[in-house]
Parts: C-alpha cells; sequence; structure tokens
C-alpha cells in the first residue's frame, strides 16, 4: 500500500513511499557537481526531484521503474520538488499499477462482468460467438480491462477502453429501440470491437505511451487482425456478416482524414461512428471540467479535443 | 378527391384529373406551331405533357398552380407523357396539398401532438414556457406541421419537419438518460428550435423551393429570431439561459463551413448538433433504400448526401 | 489626471500613479512567504509588479479595477517590475479609461460626429431612417465611440470602431462613386452595420474581452438582432430592403470558414465585404508598421492576422 | 460590313452573310451520306449549320476562319440552324474581328489614350518611364487593345482587357487618396501591369483560347518576362522598386492555390490584388445579369465564377 | 478464336461473332414494341445493340455473359449499332477472356515469371520466403496475372497488376541502388505486396467492377491480411520486420485523404510510396496519349486522373 | 586554421579561436550593469556568450561578422556559455565561410565537375548548349557550388545544392533507362535548372537567410529568369523547347499550395517534381537519424519537413 500521493505532499515535511520513474536525466549544476533530474507521478500527478551525488545512483533504475524514496519536499521558485535521500528500484510483488496512473473511477472488473453480461443476452448466432470468442479469451480480457481509450483525448486512464464501451453499448441499445431497422446485434458488434485494437497499440503497463506497432500500423489494423483470427477459428462464420464487422471496425473514424480508410456505408457503421466520436467527445469535455473545476471564470481553457475553450455548467 | 396518380397512368388510355404545374415553356414545333411543355407533379412522381394550339391557354396558369387536365397518356420515346386537350386552373378549395407533394407516412397532427404531449412533461420554469410560446404559436403551429425538414437532403416531404424533431426528441430523452449530467430540458429546447427557422426558409404550399429570405438569411438566423421574440414576450427570461438556447441554434450544424457562425461549446449543444446530424443522416440513408428498392445488386446508387454508395440491407 | 506611464518608468526610481489590474495571483516565495504577482497596464503597456506581504491586501482589489500604486522600480533579470508599497482601488470618478487602454489617435466624438453628418446627407427614406434610429440611440452611441473594431487584430483600441466604420464610409462613396450601378445607400448602411454587434461582443470597459454571449453567439448575430429591433420600431420599413441589409451583414466576412453563415449574393454585399477586409488589413499592416519601428533590417516580424513577414516602407 | 448577325435570324428565310468557324465535323447520315456539322459564331452568338454533299468542300476552310455563307434558316427541333448551299473563305482585308466575337462597349482606343493619359501624369521617375516603356511599345499596345481579360470568368471580349486596367487605375487613385500613406504611383504601376502576361497567354485573334505556352508558363510568368526586359532597358531602374513591381505582380492573385507564387507582403500589393479581385468580380456579376436578364424570377442562374445564384437588383 | 472485333465493324455489313454483354435494358418502342437495349464489348470497345421481338430472349443471358451474335451493323444517328437477329449465351470452353477485356501488351505468364526470377535472387531470409509464399501460391498466381492495377486510373486492363509490379521492381532496384542505405529486399518485398489485396478488391473475370468485399474493406487492408497469413505460416518470421512490411502495405497511398491509415515513417515506406505514385502517373499519361492519339492539336482532353490536360509528346 | 570548435569546449577552460556572431543583443545586469548577450556559432554549433563592461566594444562588430575571441568557457545552469575577455573582427583573408557553416561532406569542387562531366555528355545540341552556358558562367559556378539546398528542410548547408542536383541527375539516368519514352536531355535540363534561383534566394556568405529579393520572388521566378537570359543568348534556341523547360522550372513543386504556379503537363515535368521530392524528403530523413543518433529509443524526434517521427534504422 502507497504510503503517501503527489498531491497531499507539503514542503519542509519528510517524504517515504514510492512512485513511477517517468523522467530521468544527468545534469550538471553550477558547481560542477553532477545530479539527477526525475521526473517521479503517481496516479495523483507528477513531481519534480534532484538526487544530488547522483553517480552511484545513475545505473540502478530506469525510466518506468517504480521505486522507493527518502528525502524531504522542498519548495523552489513556488513549486515544490524532492530532494531525494535513498532510491532504490521495488519489486514487482510491490508493486500496484493503480497507484502511478490516473484510473477509472469504476472497478473495470464490475464494468468488464456488465459487458460481458450484456453481449450474453445476444439472440444464439455467429455475432455473440464471435463476441464471446474476443470477450472470454483471457489474455485479450485481461488487457482489456486495464488499456485507456485514448493516449490524452479521452478515457485517458486505465479502465477507460472498458468503460467506454460499455457506455456505449448501453448507450446503442437505447438507440435500437429508437430506430427500429437497426441490426442491434451488428451494433453491439462494432461497438465492443471497434477499439480492440487499442490493447496492443498502446503501451499502459509502465506509462502511457504508443507500442511501435501501434504507431506503424495502427488500432484499426491491429485489431481488425485479431478479430479475423477469431472468425476463422469459428465454424462457418458466415462471410458476409464477417465482411460488414470489418467495415464498422475500419470505417469508425467516419473520415479519411482521421485514419479510417473507409467511411460508413451502412447504417450501423455510421451508427458506430457517431456513437464513438460523441461519447469521446462528451468524455473530454468531463475531463475538462474536471480539470478546471479551481479555474475562476466561466470557461475552460481551450480543450485541446475539440480545439476550443468550454462553457462550464452552472454552479448548482 | 385526385383521380388519379402519376404512378397509375398508362399508355393508351385517357386522362382526367388535376396536377400541380411543376414547368412551363412555350416551344415551337418543327411545323411552325407552337406547344405548351409542361411538367405536371403530384405525390407520386412527375410526368410530362404538351398542349397544342396553345396561345390561347397561356395566360390562365402558371407555374404552382394546380390544374385540372383532360387528356390521354401516349408514348414519346419510350417514356409516356400526356397530350392535354383541356386545361384549367382549380380553385383553393379543389386542393389539398398532400395530393402534390409526398408527405410523411406518419399523420402530421398526431406528431405535432406527441410533441406538445412530451413538452408540456417539462418542469415548470423559462424552458417549457418558451417552447409553449413556440409551439403553441397558431401561425408557427400550422406551418410547423406542414414543413419539409430539408430540400431534398433527408425527410424532404410534407411533415417532414414535425417528424425529424419528434424524432429528435424521443431519442433524446434515452440519451439523457443515459448520460445523466446533461440538462435534459435544454437539449429538448435545443431540438425543439433547431430548424424552427426552416418554416420561413423553404416554400412548401406550392412547390419545394427556398424562398428569397431563405437563400439571404438562411434558417438557423430567422429560427433565431422567432425564438428571441418569443423570449423577450416572456416575462424575467432567464438571460444566461436565453444565450445557451441562442447558441444552441446558431451552433448545431457543429462547423463553420457547414454553415454555423459558432461550434458547440457545451454538452447540450454538442448533443443537438450529433443527434440532429445522425437522425438526418439515417433518414437520408433510408430514403435512398426506398428509391434503390428494385435496382438490382447489393448497392444503392450514389447518395447525394453522404456521397458514396450505400450497402443494402440484407433481404430477410 | 494619471501622473506617469509604463513606457516612462525607470529602475531605481520612484512609483506614485494609477494602473488598471490586468492579472493578478497569489504565490509563495521561496522562503515561505506569499507574495501577490500582478500585472499592471496603462494606455503605453504593461508592467509586472510583486506586493509582499499580501494577505491584507488581497480582497482589496481585482483584476479589472484601477488602483492607485506608490512603490518603487526594480530592475528583475533585466526586465523592469514594481515593488509595491502602497495599493488602494480608485473611485469610478478618478478614472479616464483612455488613461489605461490605446485609444484611437483621432477624437471619437469627432469620428461620430462625421458619420452622423455622412448618414444625415442620405436621401429621405428607410435607409437613412433606419442608421438614425441606430446611431442617434444613445446607448448605442456611448458603446459604438469607445468600442475597438477587433481583440488585436486590427484597430485593436478604444475608438477603433469607430474609426473603422467612418474610414469605410468616406472610401465606400468613393467606390460607389466609380461603379455607378450600386446603391450607396445600401452600401452605406451595410458599412455602419457590419460590425455593429461588436459593442456587446466585446468588453472594453475593463480589459480588452470576449463577453459570454460574445463568444457564444457572436458580433454578426448580435448585431442583426438590434437591426431587426430598430426596423420593427419604423413604421413599414419595406421587408425586401430589410432582408437585404440582413444579408450583407450576415454575409460580411466573406465566408462561411470565417463566421458569415451566409456568402454575398449581390453587389452591395460583395463591395461592403472586400472595403471590409481591405481596410482591416491595411491597419493590421500599419499597426505592424509601428510596432516593429525600431527592428532593424527591411522586414517586420510577423504578422499575425496576414501570418506573414511584411516589407518595410521606404524611409523618407 | 457584316450582312445580318447571329440574333437576327429567322427561320424560313434566306442567309447571306459571313461567320466565324468555331467547329467542324464530317459526319454520316443515317441515309449513308457525309455532311459537315457546323458551329459558325460571330459577335451576338452561335448557330448550328450542316452542309450536305460535304466531300467538296472539307479542304477549303477550317476551324476559326471567316466564311462566307449563303443558305437558308431551318428550324431543326425547336432550334433554328443553317442549311448551307455555298460557303468560301473571306479574305483577311474582308474581316473586321470585331463583328465576330463580343467586345466591349466602349471603344478600345479611347479607353488606352486614357490609360496612357494618366500614365503621363505620373510624377517624372523610374515608375513613369517604365509603364510608358510598356505601353507605347507598339507590339504590346495592339494587343493590350484587343485582348479579353479573361477567357470566361470576367471582362471575357475584345477590348476586356484595357476596360478592366483603365476601371482599376481610376479606382485605385479614389482609393489611394484615401489611404494617404500609399504610394500612388507603385499600385498603378502594379494595376497596369498585373495582367500584361494575358496578351500572350490569350489567343484571341481568331477565338479565344489558351496559347500553349499560356497554358504551359501562365500570364503573371509571362508578364513577369516583359516587364523585366522593359527594366533592363532603363537605365539605372532602382533594383529595390524591380523587385517591388516583380512582386505585385507575381502575388496579384493573393494566394499560393489561385497560382500566385507569393503572397502580398506591403500594402500597395495588398491593394493591387483586391482592387484587382472586387472589379473582376463585380464585372462578373454584371455580365451574369446582362445575361439573365429575361430569366423570370429574383434570381440570376448560377454564376461560375461566383459558385453562387445571384439576388437581381431591383427593377428601377 | 473470335471471329472480328468492335472497331474493324462497318455499317451495311452482317456481323457473326461474339462479345460480352456489358449491359441490358428492356424498353418500349414508340410503336408500342418491347426491345431489348444492349451494350455489347470486346478487347477493342463497345458498340450499341438492339434485339426486337426480345421477349422470347430475355431470360437466356445476362449482364456479363460472353454471347455469340448474328446480325448486321446499322448507322443509328451517326453511330454504328447492331440490329441483332440471333443471340445465344457461349460455353466457358468457348471463351478466351482476353478477347473481352484490353489486356497488357506483355504476356502476362512471362513477366510473372520475370518478377519470380527476381525475387528468387533475393539473399536468403525470411523476406525472400515471405515473398515466395505469396507469390508461388497457386490461387494467388493465377489471380496476380490476370488481375488490372486499377479500375480505370492506370493499367486497367487484363496483366496489369503484374506489369505494374514488375515496372516497379526493377526501377526500385536501380533506385536502391542509388541510395546505398536504402534496405533493398524491403523495398522489393514493399513493392511486391503493397497492391496484392487488388486480386480480391476488383473483379475482373466478367467485367470490371469491384466487389463487395473490396468496397467495404479495401484492397489495402485485404492485402494486409493476405500477407499476414503467409506469415504466420512462417517459422520465425522476425516481429520487427513483420511491423515494417505492413507499414509499408498501409502507408503506401501516402497520405491520409488517399486512404492510407498511415503516413510513411522510415525511407522504405516513402520510397514505396512514390515509386508507385510516379509508376502510375506516367503508366495513366502514356493511356492519355494512346487514348488521344489522333486528336488534333498539341493538347489531350483532361486525364482525370491528374485533373488537367496534358501536352502531347513531339511527334518525331 | 580555426583553434577549436563549439562541441569542443569544456567547462573551466580558456577560449582562444574564431566565431560567426549570430545575434547579440544588449542588456541590463540585475546590478545595473550593461552587458552584450551574444550567440556564437561554427560549422559544429551554437554557443552564448557574456561581454560584460561592453559599451566600449558595442559598435566594433555586428551580427554576421567573424570574431577572434579570447575568454573561457563557464557553466551556466548546467549549459555551458563563453565569458568574453577580449573580442575583436578578423580581417575577411582570415575567414574560412566552411569553418563557420555546416558543409556538404563531399566536396563541392569534385561534385561540380561531375555535374559538368554528365552535361558535357548530352548529345549535341540546343539543351546541352544552354545547361553548359549556365554552369560555365564563372558567377554562376561560384554560387551554384556554395549555396545550400533549402534553409532547414534538406541539404541545409554549404554545397547542399550541388550535392543535391548531382543526385537527381545521376538518378535521373537510370529512371530515364527504365521509361524509354522520356527525353532524357529534358529531364537532365530540369534537374539542372530546377533550384538555380536558390543561389539568389538565399544569402549564406554570412548566416543563411532568405534575400529580400527571395522572400518576395522566390526563386522560382529568380531561376526562371537566369534561364531566359541564357536562352536569349543562345542563336535560334527552339522556342517549343524553351517554353518545355520553363514549365518544369515553373511547376517542379508539383501543386499550387506548395508555390508552383503550375502543375506537371507532360511526363519529364512530372519526373523533375517526383525526383526532387523523393530526394528532398530522403535527405531530410538522413539528416534527422544524424541528428537523433544519440537518443534513446526506436523513433526520432518530430521531423520538422514530414511532420512525423521516424523509426529508427535498425542498427548493424
Amino acid at each position: 500500500m502507497k504510503e503517501s500521493f503527489v498531491t497531499s505532499l507539503t514542503p519542509e515535511e519528510p517524504v517515504h513511499t514510492t512512485f513511477l520513474i517517468q523522467s530521468k536525466e544527468r545534469k550538471i549544476a553550477r558547481n560542477g557537481n553532477p545530479y539527477l533530474d526525475l521526473e517521479l507521478r503517481d496516479a495523483t500527478g507528477v513531481i519534480r526531484a534532484k538526487l544530488w551525488d547522483c553517480d552511484r545512483h545513475v545505473q540502478e533504475f530506469d525510466v518506468d521503474d517504480v521505486v522507493r524514496v527518502v528525502g524531504e519536499v522542498e519548495d523552489f521558485q513556488g513549486t515544490p520538488q524532492i530532494r531525494v535521500r535513498k532510491i532504490s528500484r521495488c519489486t514487482p510483488e510491490e508493486i500496484d499499477l493503480g497507484d502511478y496512473f490516473p484510473r477509472s473511477s469504476r472497478d473495470p472488473e464490475e464494468m468488464y462482468a456488465a459487458l460481458l453480461g450484456r453481449v450474453r443476452e445476444l439472440p444464439p448466432g455467429p455475432v455473440g460467438t464471435l463476441l464471446l470468442a474476443v470477450l472470454e479469451d483471457p489474455a485479450i480480457a485481461e488487457r482489456f480491462k486495464l488499456a485507456p481509450a485514448a493516449m490524452s483525448y479521452h478515457h485517458a486512464y486505465l479502465g477507460g477502453l472498458v468503460e467506454h464501451v460499455l457506455s456505449l453499448v448501453e448507450l446503442a441499445d437505447q438507440v435500437c429501440g429508437h430506430y427500429a431497422s437497426l441490426r442491434n446485434d451488428l451494433v453491439v458488434a462494432g461497438l465492443v470491437l471497434h477499439d480492440l485494437g487499442k490493447i496492443e497499440e498502446l503501451s499502459y503497463t509502465r506509462g502511457f505511451r504508443y507500442t511501435t506497432r501501434g504507431k506503424l500500423v495502427g488500432h484499426i489494423s491491429i485489431g481488425l487482425e485479431i478479430v479475423r483470427g477469431k472468425m476463422r477459428q469459428i465454424a462457418d462464420f458466415p462471410a458476409d456478416l464477417g465482411v460488414q464487422i470489418e467495415h464498422i471496425i475500419l470505417s469508425h473514424h467516419g473520415q479519411l482524414e482521421f485514419g479510417s480508410p473507409k467511411e460508413p456505408m451502412f447504417p450501423e457503421a455510421l451508427v458506430v461512428h457517431y456513437l464513438d466520436d460523441l461519447d469521446s467527445k462528451l468524455a473530454s469535455m468531463r475531463a475538462q471540467y474536471a480539470a478546471d473545476k479551481d479555474r475562476p471564470g466561466e470557461w475552460t481553457s481551450r480543450n485541446p479535443a475539440l480545439k476550443r475553450e468550454l462553457l462550464k455548467p452552472p454552479i448548482d
């Protein structure tokens, strides 16, 4: 159990807890002495730290390692930072990743169970079989529960992917109720699978970043490959249905310039695109409101996803 | 009661029914005789007609008039057309506009009543007061029930506007149930009012076309003026709320290049834009499927709104 | 009368004058003491200031207040700043807004009188009646004389709006003389009214910023509402003319992507757009030349409105 | 003197006059006989013509030749066309080009004289010397007076270039009077020279079309070369001034995507671009109004340059 | 062996040969009799045909069938067409597809052999193994030799794909010789595989058209799937190399708006994109020159791929 | 011979060598003393320097001068800078420009000789005559060997232009071998001349920057003028050929929005554009890899020309 968190540190107090190393750079001070300039993160934020007389320490830990730090908090030009006295790498058993990254406010296990529950209610048939083959694959499930939905734009926290998908599936059931001609199972399939490739596009076990394959291939093509693999293992998966699911995944960004090589060509693909886009933008707005909660005035700062400032909601 | 319709006319048969004059042009035949080249429309389609020895008739009717026609159907290069023998303008009492234009498959009165019913369920307060001031204004109500939602893109038939708005309001209730922080009444207000200006932007009592003010000013600015007028008549209408409703109307096209002078800056405005866009595009797809019902193959022709061909739904 | 101005302050000298509070933030120094970090502005520029032992003072003034400051100028890392010893809010009577904001080099009253003079020379008729109803409205007149024409792009100073409009009207008379078929009164009306909404879009009585309504609705729609209000009060204002004036206001940015929901559809609207654009860009160039007067070399820095560097004019 | 014109021909009447051959194609009729299908033009319009038993005639005239035609007018499916009986090529002395192309309503010689007069009033110096070197060059003068200002967009008739330039120079004098800091002579130079390359970009002595060099190099680069040649012949032409004139020519389309390799970087270049664009678009509107004079309703057809329909001016 | 071809048919002659049915429509003539309006194609072009008294024939053949036709050529309004007397479907054994479609001027078998030869010269290793696994797969080889490289833009004929790829591989060897740091085998792999999906995106055994999967998924994603399948079957195919090959295929259109979901991120991917684009555009120019060989003048008609007219090469 | 270079300076060591003054600014320190804040550059990099008690020195040297510096290296907040003790301007004879700017790793004289050699192998005729007239012009040759190919995007070092052009000509010979219909001499001419204007667009004898004419006119139009001048001096230079060479120069950026006023309209112009673009982008990638050689990880930083990060090549 992590002893204390970045947001609770106060100047002139000793520190004795663990952090993830976000960045590490060796520098030379004006007096000619070398030091390590570190950024330490946990789920609540990032704090800068200095380790003097560093040359003994450099090799012992690296970026993305979790370390135990002993030192004290100082004020540096109005900003707190840590003067490190002792630092040592933690063992894997000591680490609970959720202590070092923001995470969904809801329990990923519960959300995943709810998603599975919804999928199991689908009428018997190839769509349900495919979705269960994906969601019950333990290697997929483990990553699906952990993954964020995006690097920074929306749901950018552990558990964000499953939170986003579950929200979408619940929303879709209502939208399909409203538009009776929509094939509900196809919409659900599209939503469950549309961002599946994110589990490999992003690296989120030690710092959020794109994997090399993620940058070169992208989550749309990665997800498509996983889904096709599952389809091949299902006897007599209908070819037409398979192509339609492929199309929904490929077209879910809606336009070529947003990275979809195809644009939605039937109603279910269109609905998946719109709901995904709406849910992502609303989540981005919510995150902006939370971040600018204490900012004075009626407006947030500029939301980078929407490229505009937002009018704050009225205070109740 | 109109005796027969364009789609039921057959060559070599006499015609005795009414049509709306869609176009009228005086031409000279090869033999030097003048004739009138007409397009006659009713709710089921358009048919070409020729009136020989026309110079007696020219002044008696004009484009957008409803006329009674006596003649017979001929085949002209594989296409049927009418040889007109007698033609005379109908009196207003004889005319049921729905005979000459496509109309919603649902009864506009019922849809309008449903919309009013929903608005009356809003919690007491300025939003409900404003919406009722608009919807219960008899001059607005009459036009709102008649207006199409667009010239050709979607819901392009009499009653299309109220059908579109009612669909949106019902959908919005579900979406607002899903995203608890949305202000339901503000979303409903935005949806009821977003296209209000269409009642003056379009002319639909005698042919679908843009009015001159519609082309010069546009439905967004026209609608805004109507809504502001109603707000002024409500004592103490809250200024903040008024501005937010103005913004939703102004921003509902989502982007500057689609004619919105502002982009959505808070969640309710974003939701109005997305739902409007989704409902319009799904309606456009439905209309395309209906139009291409008998076209062979798996694909529709190119949908002009989406600028792509559509994959047809599977045949049950 | 303000005693001294930002550009005349010199290090190591005492300060005893008034400023407008542009920003105010409470910070903690390295020694643990709190201080206020201030930006103080007047018509000649902005200077940073520090107020130590601040916790007595925080509540007594706020951003956009005018305050009397006693202290001295210090050099901080090559930049002068004020160490504040005493600070107190001025009473409204003490304040001449022109001391705190850049202002037109011409007298707004004179310019407004010239504009009114020109409008009174219009031939009798609804255009002149409308323009006088607007310009002689005392609440409008007061703001019209004060308002800048833009936040930063051009004429971004008190009196900028009337200076811009007067320049346009004088220019238009010559252009209309050249193109005889242009309706001069309609062009004059378009130019007088095109930016009228700026009087409410911008806040300029205490710091230049957008109002909340300005950001959500924009000066085009705000101006349109004011103008329609005046039209309604004129008996028998011709409907056609009214729609054309509405169109000129709506289309004066020339293109959808610049925030005009309509593009100019007749010559007078086109002329208003071109003259407005030309006058604005020339003013932006003049301001750039003034700002870079002492910059060495043949080129200015990058002009943000034109997104390019400008060749300086030859030195006489 | 041409005997009669296209717009005055009436069916069942003999024809005996001259035309320019706009197109010529040999075809085979259903009865197996060959015929020539011709388009004949003069300044008032184009008429189709048929020449039977054509194989004797094919070699005797070609596209862009002026021919004398004897025949009669027939009605072909409601459109008049000429049945040719005799056809023979005219000699150059017989031809007045103005009979075959639309031409300015003003006399090119007078307009050119007015332009020269204005240039001669420039203060003595290199700008005036350069402009006279260009305008008094007989080879340039002859073509400048004849050339249209554009293929179809605006001033698309003989004498259109000098009409456009003269209008601009007169307008510029007023604009430079309004903005005192503008260098009037530089603006005049830019306007006189900006489209100079059109005299070689377009072919207009026998049909309006682009020359091959016009398509490959364009009027901007062609004009630049002519102007540089004249500058080289003037002793001590100031280098700075020369570069600025080059820049005005290069940048007069205002944006890269309109074919200007540079965007205006000083006020005189900006003014040349704006006035050129405004004068062109107003001329395009005037031409549209003239073309749609008899079209019923308040709107013109779509103006191809502005890509929109235009509201017609009120009828006096 | 097909007896005669479209381009050699002459009016008033009997016809006795085979064609592919490109379109078929039942129409009613003015006299009330039904007829079939047909388009018949072979490798040299398309000719219209009419079959009277058609109701016996309608069911016996369909679009994309090859039929034997007996009739004669007539002239219809200057264009030849066939009056069909007898028509019957050919058996598969009678059909040589190359008779009905344009085909490469080079022998696909030879080109494929040359391509295989080049691949076999690659140094031993996973790249060569992968390429041979693809090219020696009989199902792939058969289609690869037949497929066009595009629907209409370039190499739009049978054998076009292998012609395009072979040209690229030969060109790439020279380019890689010039830029020594390029990994030649990776460039060759990218070029051989970049358009592999075209073998399923296009249907070319009976008329050129997109397959439904081709429209919904696209050749990039289809090709990627085939390549991944082959990689999975190669023991220890290096993961890094696999991802790089995936990236080259995904990015070969160069930009998102051209349908590549990723842009080239290393030199070999960039080279594949540039060479593919250059070879395609040069082929499109060559085809344009061939098509406009007999068109008079220095210019071709507008090339649809380049969206411009082309200057013809000088005549030797 | 320069004694030492920026990259070899170490803190606490004396400095005694020459630098080029990249920037110079007089500032006031906190203690009220003035000092000069300098940036000093040589071929290996840039170092900051301070000169105290500066008011004696200010007038003696200026930006772009080469100066001899005596002082010592200090560490300032982790970055080395020079405390200047003595500084004096060098005489022109002392200066070898190559000591102060990055330069090609190949000898410009050798590269220019190779280029000349290739041109001399062209078949006798006007193309060879023109190219030799250009390349053997001593004033051109001197600048061509020195010029960089671009300010920063690619080959941004002394000798970069000739390196780029030589690479292109060698590559073109291979490409023309592959596409037999290309006119090799025209491609070579286009490549040799396409960037000729860079010798005047850029200033590179004292700091890399654009000349005023370079910014106002651009290298395309400057180069065109030089080439036309040479053509005029060649008796009977074929007009068609001249226009084609002009077109290749004008169109070599490929698209209007990249500053080409014409787009390539025949194959040789297309090839020049593609090869130029490819060689430039590959050179930009190589420079990025060199700059990020020591950066950890698989990815470079963002390449500004390609606007993306690059995957590093595998380490051998």
